[in-house]
Order: structure tokens, then sequence, then C-alpha cells
């Protein structure tokens, strides 16, 4: 024991916040992407990967969270004393790429990416410290087209990784309509940026807490189910009321489809078609018409946000991706500072379940918006830019919730070892096998042959290949069959063990140089017999 | 000027030894990846992702140089003071995974992983200190089965990605058999580590040198043509003729085809077969026997991997994997101090010229090896393991020089903005072509139409979509399409540019409804003449 103890030995752990994925995750994790992938090509759009880390001061803090300005980003410093970090999104590292090689590029710049990205913030369950967007960005485009172009792409992502038309829903909003709010209600001074931030927040809980939730975050604030006391923004009731008007509007321009003037049923109109209520139609023009009037008609950003609104909604709706898709929401903040003008949210609207069986809260898979400043830090010439972001892992949760995600690779055939001296026959079977296209290995542990059939059962092999003595010795060589699969399905009809011992079912012999052929009969016939 | 000044702006940089990877290269890279997974799955293989960082004490520190202990990771500490390191391999990481997940996996576990490592080395051309890497390993397989099929799975994955039979080689040694050699010439002690270093590094050296170069490096040193002098591993005479005459066997073994006995051209059988004196063959029999009885008669371990070596060849032999793809190699060091049996590296044979067309010593784009030592360090016991790694970019820039790698993505289709008032109809447009499945985009940048042609140019392109507001008002609404690329071929005939004005070639109406149709067949029409 003593000699045992000086040897200190590191303990096998996860760092805190990482997870390990596994092989059926990987696959249809993989698959997905693909999907994402082809979508994004066919928009145009370029791949681009930049380093994992970049410099600190390159890198800028854009994170969600601005209110906890020291978390945030892995950092550590080099050997020339400059400060490196671990990159916490795909859209900084894009601002240092453009304003390095602004001169060359295209304009404008059109890139997707994806890969990992870092975040050095509290664990939690389905929060992990590293995981992976997928972006899709344009640089250089000024114009509302290239936003709108965002929203239906992100709608045709949806579909593309199997999400069905009305299973999922874009929503849009506008920053320069809540700095058009924030003007008129005389919080626009950066002395008021806290409170401000409360109002978005009181907002953003529109979907949580209806219309009168909203109004107490306003206010002095709100009282949960469960007693927990959230401090509100103290707002005065003028300025409640502004805010809230500007809502209600929106909530009163969404009209039953019976009230409306839609003459035919055109799903392309219709505002949650699945709500207890029926399917609503918006009446975009009466409310835009308020808001331009009663709400915003003293604020010229403001009514530029409504136009910008407006014009989005003219390209949606031309280009056939109506309101069943993309849907104006006034209540969509988006957490990141640097956003200029519209934002948008993806959200599915089926029900997600986590471990437990409970129905949650999902919120949204994505999102983005027009960020015309990010290039400027380091060009000091605005460049205009809109993009958006896939939380992967989300989605691919979303599509677990949907049963969309399928790993349809099976385990390897298995070649046992029956005999030691004669491997360089077995590995011969694999290596005929595998030429075939046909997924092998043989047995490369150090056991028996009851390990070696545990080992096939764990892998999932849908056969394991056998050749004994007799076998090999017999006037022509051959090799034995045992199908698992089948196997398995018959030991579920046959109880008695001595019969199943005698009769060996699903195991059949073979000549050796018929081998490949009969496997892949007995593969066809599960794909048969299966698909 | 002086409120510019004020604002001081981070300089866009990339971090030292990192780099950006562009369109081109990211589709013909992940295309590489995607035959190198399908033969990782075609033998069995299951992906495994763990995170971009791990508990430094954890990944420990297993590099290459390992003469320079205080070089090689990227580490930094997180908020409850433990370090934490960027994996600089993928081996590390496997490692504390199976320690952790020891009791639930398959034994043998047999994974693949690929993804980016991290090395905090000095950078140089060709050298980042970001890469990525392509791994399989078999954990929990003491047999050398495991170890030759780590070799064929090398070979295997050689021309999945393109290489031919004959291009590449992998070349086998056995880490058993260099500690034979040590024992014998008496620097099994630790305090000869050093020295024995250099010993490797003079064999290392054997491909660039030749026999006389070795000798003079494990001797006094050798002083190269620009008068550079390597200090050598100061040997007498005596260690110095045991090792040489180990490699000399090995040269005096391979003979010419003509003087084999080797009675039919079998070009599995053949060595080298462009050298400049034709064919060689292997008389592997004798030079396995001339090593137990005159080299490693009195060592054990050395005699053990000269089994284990003859062992491999038998498996290579028998599953059909001869001489021309998987050799021995006595000089094959690989630079790991993990390594502790079989050892193998995968090398092109063809030439690789660097930028200047200058033909350079290419190296190994990938190797591997036994390493039953790794996982003990956390569980205590010693746990077998085998596996081989793909240096990504390596094989990628080899290919390159093979001409084998290609990206036949074509630029997309641009919807030309001719009107903003009807920025409308060409997005409608440009989402029917995309719901075709053809590659398209809109101009979304702000210029006009001198700007968006030179931009189609840059994109690649096919064609262009016009439609003003003639086409637009004509009795049937009709569009332009100008085909690029059958216009870049008539440009170079036609050289009068008035006649190219008027004469409009490459260029065509259709009516409005028929778009995507006559895109299709203009598209076809180039596949056509191209393919």
């Amino acid at each position: 024991m003593s000699k045992k103890n000086k040897t200190r030995r590191p303990k096998a752990r996860l760092p805190k916040g990482m997870r390990d994925g596994q092989a059926r995750e990987i696959r249809a994790m993989n698959a997905m992407l693909e999907k994402i992938r082809a979508v994004y090509e066919l928009y145009g759009f370029e791949p681009l990967e930049t380093p994992a880390f970049e410099y600190s001061d390159a890198l800028g803090k854009f994170l969600p969270d601005q209110d906890r300005p020291n978390a945030g980003v892995f950092s550590f410093e080099d050997e020339d004393k400059q400060w490196l970090s671990l990159r916490y999104d795909l859209t900084a590292p894009l601002a240092r790429y453009v304003a390095l090689n602004y001169d060359g590029l295209p304009k404008p710049y059109r890139r997707y990416a994806t890969g990992s990205v870092w975040r050095n913030e509290k664990p939690g369950p389905g929060r992990f410290r590293q995981f992976t967007q997928f972006d899709a960005d344009t640089v250089g485009a000024p114009v509302g087209a290239a936003d709108a172009e965002m929203c239906m792409l992100m709608a045709d992502v949806m579909e593309a990784v199997g999400i069905k038309r009305g299973d999922y829903v874009i929503r849009v909003n506008n920053r320069k309509i809540l700095d058009g709010l924030r003007e008129i209600v005389g919080l626009a001074d950066s002395e008021h940026d806290g409170k401000w931030l409360t109002v978005l927040r009181s907002l953003d809980k529109y979907d949580k807490f209806g219309i009168d939730g909203v109004k107490l975050l306003l206010g002095t604030g709100r009282k949960d189910d469960s007693g927990d006391y959230t401090k509100g923004a103290e707002l005065d009731d003028n300025q409640i009321q502004i805010i809230v008007g500007f809502v209600i509007q929106f909530i009163e321009s969404l009209i039953p489809l019976s009230e409306s003037n839609l003459e035919e049923d055109h799903d392309e109109k219709l505002f949650n078609k699945d709500s207890a209520e029926g399917p609503y139609v918006l009446e975009t023009d009466d409310m835009l018409e308020e808001w331009r009037e009663n709400i915003f008609h003293e604020s010229e950003i403001g009514l530029q946000g409504v136009q910008e609104l407006e014009d989005m909604l003219n390209l949606f709706e031309s280009a056939g991706y109506g309101t069943l898709r993309i849907q104006i929401d006034p209540s969509v903040i988006r957490g990141l500072e640097y956003y200029t003008g519209p934002v948008f949210e993806a959200e599915v609207t089926f029900d997600v379940k986590n471990d437990k069986g409970q129905v949650i809260q999902f919120g949204s898979v994505g999102g983005g918006g027009r960020y015309d400043g990010l290039v400027a830090r380091f060009k000091g010439i605005e460049i205009p830019a809109t993009g958006m972001s896939i939380g992967v892992s989300r989605l691919y949760t979303a599509l677990q919730a949907l049963g969309e995600l399928e790993d349809e690779t099976t385990g390897p055939m298995l070649v046992l070892v029956m005999d030691k001296e004669r491997i360089a026959d077995y590995q011969k079977m694999t290596q005929e096998l595998r030429a075939a296209g046909i997924r092998c290995e043989m047995y490369v542990g150090g056991s028996g042959m009851r390990a070696q059939m545990k080992y096939a059962d764990k892998r999932g092999a849908p056969c394991v290949i056998i050749q004994g003595d007799d076998e090999r010795n017999a006037e022509e060589e051959m090799v034995t069959i045992k199908d698992l699969v089948e196997g398995s399905e018959l030991s579920k009809q046959i109880t008695d063990n001595k019969e199943w011992r005698e009769g060996r079912p699903a195991q059949f012999s073979v000549k050796r140089d018929e081998l490949v052929e009969a496997v892949r009969l007995v593969l066809k016939r599960h794909t048969g017999q299966e698909g």
C-alpha cells in the first residue's frame, strides 16, 4: 500500500459545465447540421471558419448578459502578454474578419459559419459552457430586404430540419420601434440605461404573464405564485400607459378569422392557428396606422422602425411567407446590445417536455437582427450588417421532442475469434466484408466466447460470424452466420431454454466463399422487414 | 481630429499562429472528412465528442516535444482556481473519457473523433497553433490484431480520400524493438534518457541522410552542406555497430525483384516500386531471423518486438495488405513518449511542392501506435489501447498537390435590383428559384447596376436575372437571363466592343412564369458542356 500511495493519480472528471457527446447524438446532430448547411448554401452564403480564440480587444464583449460585466468569456495571456479569449459567439470574429479583409471581399459579403462557442457563465440544466452555433450573416447590406431574407432563411431552416409549417414561427420586431418608445417615455438619456433594461425585460415577459403582468412589471413590481417578488421599472402612469397602449394596439389588431375580411381560408394569413379560440388574423394595416398616428407621431426613429417593419411584411407576403410562418411581435427584444434595426427570433410552437415529462417554456431556437455598428468598432466607418444564429443544441432538443431525429446506423457485423491461432483467417473475413462496404469488425478484445457475444449485443451487431474447427475442416470450408436481430425476435416466442439451444434458430452455415453474399442477404432482409 | 482620437479603436488582427479558413477550402475539407468518417464507420468505430478543454491535470502532458517541458498548451484558471487547458490532441481526452465511463463502455471500446486541437508552440510556415486531427482508437484491445487493423484502416483512408495504391505507404515499427536496442547498447537506465533521445533522432534521419549520415549522428556529429553542425549521440564504436547493424540488416534484406524468389510479378509484395533501381522485395524471413539471432538474442523485449512485428506482417499478408501498402521500416520512431508497442506512420510517396514550386520533404500525414499506459494514469490498472491520428491539414495539402480536391459548388444565381421600388418582385423571383433547389440570391447591397455586375462576377454567378420596366410592362411579363459563363466564352471570340454591346450575346428573355424552367435549362447546359 505504501508504494501505491506514492503515485498521485489525477481524477478523471469533466470540467464544470462541459459534456461529452455520444455516438447517436453526434450522428443525428451532423445530419441536422448538413440540412441547415444546405439551406444556407441555397441562399448563396459561403462558408468561413475563424479560430477558436481571438485577441480579447478584437473580440470585444457583446454578451447577452450585459448586466454581469465581469462574467462571460474564458481568457488567457499569451507569451507576449497579450490577452486572448475563446469566442463567445460567431459574430464578433466575423466583424474582426471583415475589418481585416475588407478590401478583398465581395460586397455585400455573405458568409455562414458553424462551430463551438464558449461562455464563462454559471452552468445549469441544459445550459453548458460550450455549445454550437450556426450563423448566416450579410455584411455591407443596408437594405431591409437583407433582414427580410434572414427571417425567410430561418423559416426555411425550420422546415428543412423537419419542423412542419405551423409548428414554428419567426417573430419579428424592430429596435427602432423600441428606441422610439424609449424616446417618447423620456428615458432616452444614457443615465436611464438601467431603467430601460428593466422595461425591455418586462416587455419580454408578455408571453409568460400577459399584459397585466407587464403592467405590474413596468410599475412597482410583481409577485408571482410562489410569493417571489420581482421589482418593477417604477415608471409613472403616463409612461406605463404609452408602453401598454403600444402592446394593446397589437393585441386588439389580432381578430378572430370569423370576424375578419378574409374571404377564403388562406393559411398564410393566419396567426396562432392552433390557439384555443381558433385562428386569428392580424389586421396589420390598422395596427401600423394606429402606431403611427397615436404612438410614434412625435418620434422620428419610432416612425422609421414602423416603416421598416411594414416594408419587411410586404416582402414576406410577396414571397409567400405569410403570418403563419413570420409574424410581427412587439414583445421580441433579443438581448444583445448591438442590434440597431430589425430583430427576430425563431420559436417552436409544439410542446417540448423535460426529462420528467413536464411541458416546459421552451423559448427560442435562434434569432438575429441588424447590427450596423459592429464592424465600425475597427474601421471607424459604419458597415451595415444583418444576420441570424441558430442555437444548435436547442434546435436539436426541439427535434428530439418531435421525434424527428433518427440515427439509422446499425451496429457493425462482428467476426468472432474462436481460436487465437487463426486470427489471420478471421481478419481476412473482416476485410472482405469491409471491402464490400459492410460495416464490420473482428473482436480485438482479450476475452472468450461469452464476452464476445455480450459485446456483440452491446454494440447492436446485426449478425456475428463464426468459424470453428468443424466448419474450417469440413470437406468444403464453411462459416456460420448468427442473425442476432431475428434471433432476438424468435427468443421472445421460444420459452424453453433447451428447445432454444438445440434448435439454434436464426443461425445457418454457408460456404466460406459465399460469406459476403450471405451477409448481404441477411442485411437486406432486415431492411426489408424493418423499413 | 481631436474628437476621433478619443475613441481608441481595436486593431483587427489574427492571433499569432492562427488562420481563417476560406470557402473553397472548407468545402473540400468537409468532403475529405466525410470520406474519412465513412471508412472509420465501416471499421465499426463509433463517434465521440469531448470538450475543447479539460482540467490540466486530467489532460496530462504528452506532447511530441518532450524536450521543451514548459511549452505546449494554452491554459487558464477557472473561478474555483482549477487549471484548465485546451486539448493538444484527441488521445488524452479519450483517456479521461474512458477512465470516467469505464464500467458502462463496451469492451473493447472503439471510437473515432475529429476536431480542433491547440498547441502553444512557435508557429512557422504551414505550422499553426490550431489544427484538426481525425483519430480512431480501440481501448481494451490487448491483441496485435488491433494494431494491425489500425494500419489497414490508415491504408484504406488513404485510398478513400483519393491517393492511389503505390502513392502512399504505411511504415511500421515497434517500440519494443527500439527498447531492445537501447537495452543492448547499455542505455536502458533513465539517466541516459537524453542520449537515447538523440539516438532515436539520428535513426529518424535515415530517410534524409542515409546510413552514413546516421553513423555520424550516432557518433561525434554531422556537418551538413551549409556548414551547420549537428552534435551526435557520442556512442562508442561497439554501440554504433549494433545499431547500424540492425538497420543494415533491413537494407540488405531489400533485394531487387529480379534477384528474388518471387515467381510472378505480384504487386502486393513490392517495396518502393518506383525507385530508380526498379522494384524491390523485402526478404522478411531472412531479416527477422537475423534480427533474432544476431541482434536481439539477449534482449527479451527486443525479441518480443520482433515477434509482434512478424505477427502483424502475417495479418497484413493474409488480409491482402502487402508491402506495397504496409511496410516494415526500422527507422520509424514517432515522437510521443507514451507508445509501448507497434508504431506506424502514413507517408505519401508522390512529390509535394511548396509555394515556390520546389519539391519538399513532406513527411507523414498521420500515424499512431499502441499505448498501454495512458488510461492507467487514472485507473491504476493497465488498459491496453491502440490508435491512429490523421493530421487533417497535412493530408489536405498532400491532396492539393495531387489535384484530388475539388469544390464543385458554383456561385449563386444573382437577381439584380433594377428598381428599388420593386424589390418585392425580385425577392419573389429569388424565393421561387430557391424553392426549386437553385442556389440563388437577390442583390442586397446598396449600389447600382455596374457594382451589381461586378459582384456577380466576383461571386462566380453563372447567370444574372434582370427585369426592367420594359420587361415588366410588356404585354406578357418577361424576364431576362444573362448567361455569364457562356458570355465569358463568347467575349473571348468577339474583339469589337460595339459588336459586343449590340449583339448582347448569351442573353435572352423568357416569360416571367417560365423563369425557373429557363434557369434550370441554362444550368443543365453548363453541366453538359463542362462535365
